[in-house]
Parts: structure tokens; sequence; C-alpha cells
């Protein structure tokens, strides 16, 4: 084993035995700890941007993207929000504990399935420092032991914000090693944290494409992840045109950077020419650019419109761009999501409930919608009270996942002497 | 691509176009074709005694042991065993459609969880020609598409098992592909399925250690299973030791051959030298081998003991031989079941509530048993009506694993023109 791969192991087997320690705290211990943290990250504030102010030079230094500056960057207010975060998460309720199931089997054993931590996670993200928090704190209000594996250019700001919750966390409670981030960023990390299924019950990788691939092929336990959010809207023909307008510029345009934001509309061919003109004319206001199959580019004679390629119905643009086609039938659509979709977010416009049904039952993804916009896909949204992150795929997580989605369960049997013979 | 390859993707496309079709069958549907599946079954049974015998034919001739071709054989009751299962499939709640939450939120919008198919499902087994019948039709009943990969003894009697079931299910009106059988058996087709995750949401390898080690390193996509079943008994300083007795001996050799059978018991140091001797005679009368550690052979002295190595701690068994440890207290034995176990299941006896509890909760396994054999962790004992197998992961699904566990969810959100903006 090389010097590296020693100490992540090692750092595995310590995560393990703080999992059986947090397993046993109480809601009462876990929130008590939770508001140390927040308590300790409002005192560190000026350390904490002392040591960001370390990123922030090496970025400079290296030339990242303003975008990528932006999201390194704390101040007072994203630090106080940090704080402000970790409170509401000890707001949530504690979701283990929690009966699933609970009947008398008969031969007299009494049957309780019980919601139970996962164990250890290990988090492998990007640039944002603020996710070393975010990702820590709803693990250990599940009551899980973490590792923690962030990008490079934020290696600073994540060492601080660690060092503070594990020292506030510790001085209330916080069993040894519940947070631990590797403090050093040798890609070789992210392959030794993704071998180690006896140390790590799950992995979830938050980031670009490049990033998960790397972790889902080297993986040998559960990974929890989502690729891309290909978004789709289909504008069936008893669509009310104006909501229809209405929904696809809320879903395209209010925040183009994120995966619940559409990258397609999909027009039935009955109301193409009622509709597009329409849409185009309300995306103009937002500059967005029209990425159109022949048909949609025919009825926008006159628009500014590009033609769209094969490759544009499978791409994610997170920018002021849409791709359009005009589709001749239902099935045409799900057809046509199914097979370019993320299996994450699509949504149906119409007044017609059993299209709106058939619609909802057909396509494959992790949130279908009718007559609302896909920027709901979001776990505040759904009432989660917070988010660890969004799956697509469909074994144990689906969507957006909150609390209840980083716990398991465990069958507790008692009895007076059952035996099979 | 190979043309192994090519086949085997072609498959994969058409189990994803086939579970869209499962997904909109009734329940009643579903159940008139597993109907004329049992029937089918029945009244092809010479026709599968003669493929059968093809496989037997061969076991011979490659020296198969007794046991292997004890396991491949179909006479006349065992394939009515496989139709009886088929019908009780049948008999079962259908579990999709089942509403998991239902709310409305602040802005009106109405989300709703509900329990859909996974999808599409491989399953690479080894010898039993009936998990062709028994995996294929759990599948199906909760409305998933699957693709098998039998072992090759079996290859003649799969095949006719997976024709038949075909055959019968699509004169009621199954989709085309709903249930496919690689019709070969080059080792290269668990690698090729294993990486098709377009294709398939879930891979369920049944076998031994080595074909499951080799699925997980080579799957992209989650993997339910389970290694082994090192399942352990405490036998508590406040035990009731005739009920401790009666337990190890139920566990250890009512079935020795199965995973949730005992391998390893452990006895507290203020009852091991009443205990031991009264086990000891129990056992006897089952030719069972006792693999003791210093202490437990120095209390059995006169007793034929065999004494126990570093490794068999972690050997499963599966046969008449038991390993035996005295520890010290209930913290050194939850410790040894978290280290050496297989976090499948874990057994205490005693009489003290409290110990209890603390070792329920402290065990990391899939199930925990207080005064009741180990034996128990089955989807019949638990209710569920059938089995597709047994998790020691602790994602999606723990434990045994009925319909259930064949399911994801999805959610639906219907509104009347909710934006975000």
């Amino acid at each position: 084993m090389s010097s590296i791969e020693t100490q992540i192991h090692t750092m595995g087997a310590n995560a393990r035995k703080a999992a059986l320690s947090l397993s046993l705290l109480s809601a009462e211990q876990k929130n008590e700890i939770l508001q140390a943290m927040a308590d300790g990250i409002r005192a560190q504030t000026s350390a904490i941007i002392a040591e960001n102010a370390k990123d922030l030079h090496a970025a400079d230094e290296n030339n990242l993207s303003m975008a990528m500056k932006d999201r390194l960057r704390l101040d007072e207010d994203r630090i106080e929000a940090i704080a402000a975060g970790i409170e509401k998460v000890a707001s949530l309720p504690d979701p283990c504990g929690e009966i699933l199931m609970d009947t008398v089997r008969p031969n007299g054993m009494k049957l309780t399935q019980i919601r139970v931590p996962i164990g250890t996670i290990g988090i492998i993200y990007e640039s944002r420092p603020n996710v070393t928090s975010d990702a820590a704190v709803l693990c250990l209000k599940s009551g899980n032991a973490t590792i923690l594996r962030g990008g490079k250019e934020a290696i600073h700001s994540n060492r601080i914000i660690a060092q503070v919750l594990n020292e506030a966390g510790e001085s209330a409670g916080m069993p040894a090693n519940a947070i631990q981030l590797i403090p050093f960023t040798d890609r070789e990390s992210v392959g030794i944290m993704a071998g180690m299924d006896k140390h790590l019950d799950l992995i979830i990788p938050r980031g670009g494409k490049g990033l998960i691939e790397t972790v889902v092929s080297l993986a040998r336990m559960p990974v929890i992840k989502h690729y891309d959010g290909i978004c789709h809207m289909f504008i069936d023909a008893d669509a009310d045109l104006d909501m229809g307008v209405k929904l696809v510029v809320d879903a395209k345009t209010q925040k183009p950077s994120v995966c619940n934001a559409l990258e397609t509309i999909l027009v039935h061919e009955e109301v193409a020419a009622e509709f597009l003109p329409m849409a185009a004319r309300a995306f103009a206001e937002k500059e967005t650019e029209l990425i159109c199959c022949p048909q949609a580019q025919a009825i926008l004679e006159g628009v500014a419109t590009t033609p769209a390629t094969e490759e544009d119905w499978s791409t994610e643009y997170l920018d002021y761009k849409v791709s359009i086609k005009v589709i001749n039938s239902l099935k045409d659509a799900v057809d046509h999501i199914n097979h370019y979709g993320s299996k994450h977010s699509d949504a149906i416009v119409t007044d017609n409930q059993a299209i709106a049904d058939t619609f909802l039952r057909s396509i494959d993804s992790a949130c279908v919608y009718h007559n609302v916009s896909t920027r709901f896909s979001d776990g505040e949204e759904f009432g989660f009270g917070a988010e660890i992150g969004v799956s697509t795929d469909k074994l144990h997580a689906r969507g957006p996942m909150g609390l209840k989605e980083l716990t398991s369960y465990q069958y507790r049997i008692t009895g007076n002497g059952q035996t099979k013979a």
C-alpha cells in the first residue's frame, strides 16, 4: 500500500468506529452538536476568510474563470449562510428510529423494521467550499460518519471549515472521526475511496460528469449520483398555450445553470404554428437562443434561430439556449424523452387529463410534471427541508434527496426461544 | 463490439422497451400472464425433463459433485413446485402503484410519490435451473423486464424453462422481451451485462463469492448481493442457558448449508463453564465439530474439539461445524461481530432487556435477533410471500428481499401553471 492508501484506509476504519457511536446518539445530542458547530463557524468567520483568501490567491495565479472564483469565494454573508444552514438542519426531525413496519409472526416472534443510519458515507466534490459543511451536517444529523474529499481549488477553505466543525462538534460530544476531511488532493485518493467498500457504505459524487464517471467506474460500493439534467417540456395539442409560454420561459430562464432547468421543448405539430411564435417573442426578451428542428425553423421564418444537430437533443446547455422540436404524437414525445433525457425532470403542458396521465406513467424519470415548471425538483421545494443532492438512479433514492435518503433500515426480531426446526 | 457484445446490447435495448410496456400493465393482466406461465410449465413437464437430462448427462461427463447434480435435477415434483411457485407469486399483492407520499405544497402543486417498477434487472446465477423461473416471475409481477444469465451446467434446462415462460406469457399478453435468457454461457457475457448501465438498472448476482466479486468489480449499475453469512449467537451472562442450547443447535444444524445458519457462538465467560458442556452434549447428537478458542477448549477438556485459528472467525462453514469463543463483555461481543461478521443475521440470548436493547442497536447487520434463531432471516418467514434474495448492503434493500424491494418510486407533480420565478 502507498502511504496515501494507508492513510485513507485508516480514516475509513476510524469512520466505521465513529459510525457506531453516532448511531447511538439521541436527536437531542445530535442537535446540540450541530448548534455548537453553527456557533463555531460564526466565531471563526475571520479565520475562515483568511484561509479562503489563500484559495482565491491560488485561483488568480491559476487563471480560474470568474464563475469558478465566485463559487470559491467566502465572505461574511456566505459564512453566516453556512451557520444558518447548520441550524436549519438541527431544526429538522431526526429520521432515525422511525418504525417502518411492526408485526408479530405466526410463531410469536415480533418483527420490527426500523430506520437506522447508513453508516459511513464518502462525499467527493469539486470547488464549492460550503459543501464541506452542508454534506457533513446532513450526514451527522442522519447519524452517519463522513469522509470528505473536496477539490484542490478549495483545500484551504475546506480544511478550516472541517477543523472548526470538528473542534466545535467534539466540544459538544461528537464522537472523534465523525467528520474527516482528506487533507490532501492527490487524484489517487478518489480511486482509493472508491475501492474501500469495507469502510464506506456509500459514495456521493457531486461535480462534473468526468468526476462522476470516474467514481462510477471504480466504485465497489453503491454510488448515488446524477450525471446531468436534460429536462424536457412537451406542449401537447390540448395545451393552454399561454400557460405553456409562461412555463417554458420559467423553466429555461429563471436560473439556466441548474440541473432542473429546461433544455428541450417538444411541441405537438397541431399547435406548433401558433405556439412557437408566442414562445419566440417571450424568449427574445430573455435573449435566449432558439436551436430548432427544420419544421420549427420553417414556422419561425424571420426569427433568428440556429439549426439543431442530432447532438443538440442530448446537450445540457446550462445557458440561455433551448432546443425545440416539433413532434407528431404523445408517443413520439415519450420516446424522445426516454431516449435523450437524463431521467431527471420532464413536464407536459396539456388540459387533457387522459393524455397527462399517460405521459406521467410513461416517462421514466425521477420527477414528472403536469402543468408545472421543472424548476421545482429540489429538496426544499418538495418539503424535505434540505437536500444532499439529486439522484437519477432508481435504487434507494430517486429525485431530490433529504435526510431520509441518508438512512437504511434494520430488522429487529425478538422472541422467547423460537426455533425453525 | 464483439458479436456477443452486440447481441447482449440488443437484448438490453429490447428489455428497456419491454419495461415501459410492463409498467403500464394492470395487476390483473400480470396475474393472467403468470397463470398462463404456471399452466405452460405443467403442460411441458416432459419436455423440461428431457432437456434437463442433457444437463445431467453433461454433469456426469464433467464429474460434477453429487450435491451439484442434485441441485441441477428436475423431476415431476420439482417442476410442479416451479408451477406452484408461479401461482403463489400471482396471488401476492402488486406492489406497484402504492402511494408512498401525497401532499399539496404551499404554491398549490400536488406532489405524489408513487411506487413504480425499477425497470430492467439483470440476474446472474449459477447452477439451479428453478432460479430461471423464480427470478423471472418475481420481476414480472413487480413490473420489471429481466435479462437472465444462468450457469453453463444448467443451460439446456434454463433454455426450455425460459422458452415455456415466454410462449405461455406472450399468449396471455406479456410484452415481447419481458423475459430474456442469454442463450450462451461465455464468461464474457457477465462483464458485458455489468457494463451496460444504459440498459440495466440493477444486477442481482446469486452464487458463489467469486461470481459476486466479479460482478461487483465490473458493475456500473447498482448491485444487490450478499457475499456470505457468517452469523453469530451471543450467549450473555444473563441468558436462559437451556434456551441458549436449543437456539444454537437449531441455528447451526437445522439446515447448515444456508446463509442464515449459525457459524460462531460467543459465550460470556461468566456462564461459559456451565453452558459449553451443555451445548457440547447437544451438538454431539448432531455430530457437529466444535472449533474452539483456548478458553473454550480448556472448559471442554475431555470432549473432542478442534483448536480455532484466526481464520476460523471469518469462515462460513455451511457444514456441521461451529466455532466457539469465550468473551468478556457485551462490548467485546459487539466488536467481534461487527468485525468478523457478514452484516447478515446475528443473535443474542439473554433475559436482560437492557443488554438486549444495546446489542440490537449496536450490531451493524441486516437482521438482529433476541432469543430467536437466526434461521428466520428469509422472505417467507418475514411474511413477504416470496424472496428474490438477501441483501447485506445497506442501500435500497437490506435483509430478505420481496416484491417491494424490486420497485423504485417516482415523483408526480401536478398543478395549474406554477412557476419558480
